[in-house]
């Protein structure tokens, strides 16, 4: 059942780049007061600093974060905060919103046993874990409906699921599958260090996770099958590109695929199926998703019956703030094109 | 007085990169029903075949060109064809439909005499240029409440006269206007040639036109003042920037620029006025304002009393498509951002 | 032995990206004249109208490609001709010159039955594939010093060859290789189509090859392994990485492969073996080898003893012109470093 | 007379962009050893930690800056510090070699007063910067041969004086010089801050310096003419142009600026003159210089009789350290040329 009134929200980490999407998106949203926008580097200044795509939509400022204690009423919290942060504070941010919607890695994987590997500590909250509903519509509709613990996949991990599970789901993958991500530089954050400078990373082709990247164990969670990432960052700001090889089940054939893709998709609003034979854009391209909320998958079939698959997304949009409002949308009962109807942008 | 009936639209050239940039807003504009896109090299097949980006957004398909001429009952054509084409052919177009606005070069300059020079021929319909009104809202509102004739100036001219037009009415400039215009490869078209391959094109700082650039003679015919204007393509697939410089009147000072920003762009919802003393981005920017209809302008002023005008936007966008949709608004009477309303994404 | 006296070369095909790069090298090599540079688009032009990085390095013209037949005394002929070219003229060109070096594909593969699928047709001399050494000095220095028949492998090719083969040699790699290519846009040659225009190609991620890439066959030729390609354009003039993975043989350890490299490459002056645990260029990244002749190597060894291989190199130099000059200097007894000492820049 | 031994050269800050470009062009110099390279945060490690494109190179390592003290018998000690530096510690790099060659700011303008307003500040050794001499061989060689004392000029002024000063001297500019300056993000220096975010700097059009930027007044001093500058970052790395306006002197024609340019140039091996009517390459663009000595200038004539001028280089190179290695070249009376022979790439 939709809730026709305007729900309250509040942005925590509003002024990164997860924020400022939020913020975007949010701001324009039909359903949807922005009560609160947190960042400590920037409280008391007007959102259009450090976002300023922003100027002249809002008159809103930064609060501080711990300005989030004396905020009632809130319907949700979004958390866009570094990783790390909400696993020690989410019984606190449980408490501040009816529902809670974080964008960061800390409750993506259900499995505690996985923290120490891909995190590199313990999780401080196990039992919170199994309580999360994972932000992506397309395969948790009908828990996310009445989820009030909602975690937002990763960039790659979404493109990543949204490519392999429909496959995977069809017993069509025999065996492990090989993800090569390509990501932009927006997914390093705004805070991002020297090795983010625009002279070192501009035309980069930087392989800076040959192997064991944290969204890998998202994809193998979401698709039961082993993964093997390398995640590269090429010359781009946004962008997510997937290209993931399996070896095909035995008498799988191309069609099959397509089929398999259909079924899964045919009606979702925000995945397109992009395998031509002709054309420019044969394949899944994030250069014309910029600012949108689709993930276009596509497929190839190599010689040895082996899988060529391609995602791609906007990381900070379906592979961020746009699943989260989706999400939201869906928790609310709302359209869940609500807000999210641009289509991006050719040629870009 | 508006109408609030759907209006049935045409664009014809429609394969083209304005022409793209049409169609992605006009198929989300509320009032509008797209009729017919005529392009010859895609007739027959979908939108999205050139547009990746409008995939799933539409099942129109592109007609002949010719096909103009069996379509009956149409509120607006938008003109998108390559320069020279309209001059010879308008008044066939102008009993097409009811409204005609050319996003083309053919009908900007009021006089003449200026088509040989910057056009390298006479004008073969002189008796109707003058029935034409510019299609800049900003600057010619009252008369696109009325006008069935409108022709969108130049992306690079709809910058220099957004930026520099509020000092030269206010009597603040002093002498010729030298405008430094840097633009990005989108602005060469879809069916631009081998100086724009990509391994080209790419970094380039090409001056490509040093002088006698054809948006020179828009933005003195708007401006009343000499204008002397370069052109260099930059890196970049959209967006246009104009850096003006010219002699400030005796005792003009910063605060009066500022003033009369204010003064004529208060209340726009398009302009906005940045200049900034701090921060990333403080002078106007056109990175953060692809697929945006905003033109941001911003000023300083240089030893010797010498204005610094610098003013950006997206060249598909309000430097065309964007300012024919919202000379449309006026013309019918809608809210002027309808259909509009796209912030422009940071970072990008 | 080698010769002191200079030697006479010829380029043909001298107008395209390879033949400008072969200039470029030809042109500063202290035992080289550059008796001929054909092209018949720019014949009669001087070398710097379609090569603007040589004005005032030379006198040279282009003279048309029949030119070739009225000189004589060439020692070498390259020839940088499009695919499918030399294929139906070699015997011809045999008789032009001392020594030939083919920098196309025609005569890469010593299989005559790998053409149909590789290249469409059957090759119309399949008696001449074997009498062509492998320009790729790493691999066939012995070979070269006395092969009067080269034929330079492709820049991919190249990259996972150099990458993959010294695991191979050494029996560490059990089974077939992924190979994941991504290369820059100049690659596509200087007389690519609208798909290689700026706007559409700029910020791309491009599968244009998800199988049956034509360099594969030259991988698996000098692996002896299976492997499976994929081909992506990514935002970039120059440079090709590969990332290759393969399963490796049991018992092998991250520091086998380190060793494996380093017998291989110890004393190759263009092959340096970059695997890093700290800093910004970890693994190899073609963007700091743009004009240089290396190839840079590296590796990781992912969960489930996979094995991640990266390999990187500009297209046009070590992979292509570069490599052809290399070749050339073995075969003349000449220093193999010589005219080839430019490093790369950083940053780039 | 030219020393035909071996001269012993210091590099101080050693680790930022300059400094490695100086390594690069010195560590391949045949007259040069390269006896000491100073860093305090690299200090201990190798050169091509902060430089990858010197990996297998050279065995130096980096020294503290103290270590400086510590050194006899430099020949050349190359001073790439930041600016306001060499300003106060000026009188002991003196005693520490033969050639003290500055790469920084502080001994650039011959005016004390021109300190405070371009600097900020007073210059703490006034008395010291007449005995500098410009390191700009084009216009300062017969000082340079015998100076001990040399101050290479700022990218953006070395483009400027090369471009407007033949014009200058030749009487045939009548009023003040208009420079827009475009740059690359390598002129913010390796250890720029967070405006220099590939996220955010990426398609960057900056007007980061709208007036009085610090370069203008070396313009103004080495041509006489009063100078207004603007400073835009544009999207490239490595990179600078120039486009110089000014009004012409009565009766200056086009072939009068050719001759100009002629004449002052025609002899120099590392300026050459771009103007031509047709090709991509009409004017200069920095985009194929990258790596290379040149400068590259052109010119046309717009209308109302004003100068339109373009100069181009590589800000790195001939705007800095290859602007060093010609001084000293010159200085050691070795061929001007000499370890400066890359002629720069295309495509690129």
């Amino acid at each position: 059942m939709s809730e026709n009134r305007t729900v309250r929200v509040a942005v925590a980490g509003a002024s990164g780049y997860i924020g400022g999407e939020l913020l975007r998106l949010l701001l324009d949203h039909p359903h949807v007061e922005v009560a609160l926008a947190t960042s400590n580097s920037f409280a008391g200044k007007r959102v259009h600093h450090p976002h300023p795509n922003l100027r002249g939509r809002t008159e809103l400022t930064f609060s501080p974060h711990d300005g989030l204690a004396g905020v009632h009423g809130l319907d949700v919290l979004f958390l866009a905060m570094p990783h790390g942060h909400t696993m020690t504070r989410m019984p606190e941010y449980l408490d501040r919103a009816r529902v809670v919607v974080d964008l960061g890695g800390d409750f993506r994987l259900r499995d505690p046993a996985d923290y120490p590997r891909y995190y590199g500590k313990d999780h401080p909250a196990p039992a919170l874990l199994s309580s999360f509903v994972t932000g992506l519509p397309e395969w948790h509709r009908d828990e996310l409906r009445s989820s009030d613990r909602i975690a937002v996949p990763g960039c790659m991990a979404t493109a990543g699921i949204l490519t392999v599970r429909p496959l995977a789901e069809a017993g069509m993958l025999d065996g492990p599958v090989q993800v090569d991500a390509r990501t932009g530089s927006s997914g390093s954050g705004a805070t991002a260090g020297p090795a983010n400078l625009h002279a070192e990373r501009s035309g980069a082709m930087r392989v800076f996770a040959p192997t064991e990247h944290r969204h890998e164990a998202e994809i193998a969670q979401a698709t039961g099958l082993p993964v093997r990432m390398t995640a590269t960052g090429v010359e781009a700001v946004r962008g997510v590109q997937v290209l993931c090889r399996a070896p095909l089940a035995p008498g799988t054939r191309e069609a099959d695929l397509r089929a398999a893709y259909r079924k899964a998709y045919a009606n979702e609003p925000f995945v397109r199926v992009v395998a031509q034979r002709t054309g420019t854009y044969r394949l899944p391209e994030p250069k014309i998703l910029a600012g949108s909320n689709y993930c276009d998958v596509g497929f190839a079939v190599a010689a040895g019956a082996q899988a060529v698959l391609v995602g791609a997304l906007d990381n900070l949009v379906k592979g961020g703030a746009g699943n989260a409002v989706q999400s939201m949308n869906v928790r609310f009962g709302w359209p869940e094109t609500t807000g999210l109807s641009f289509p991006g942008l050719h040629p870009n």
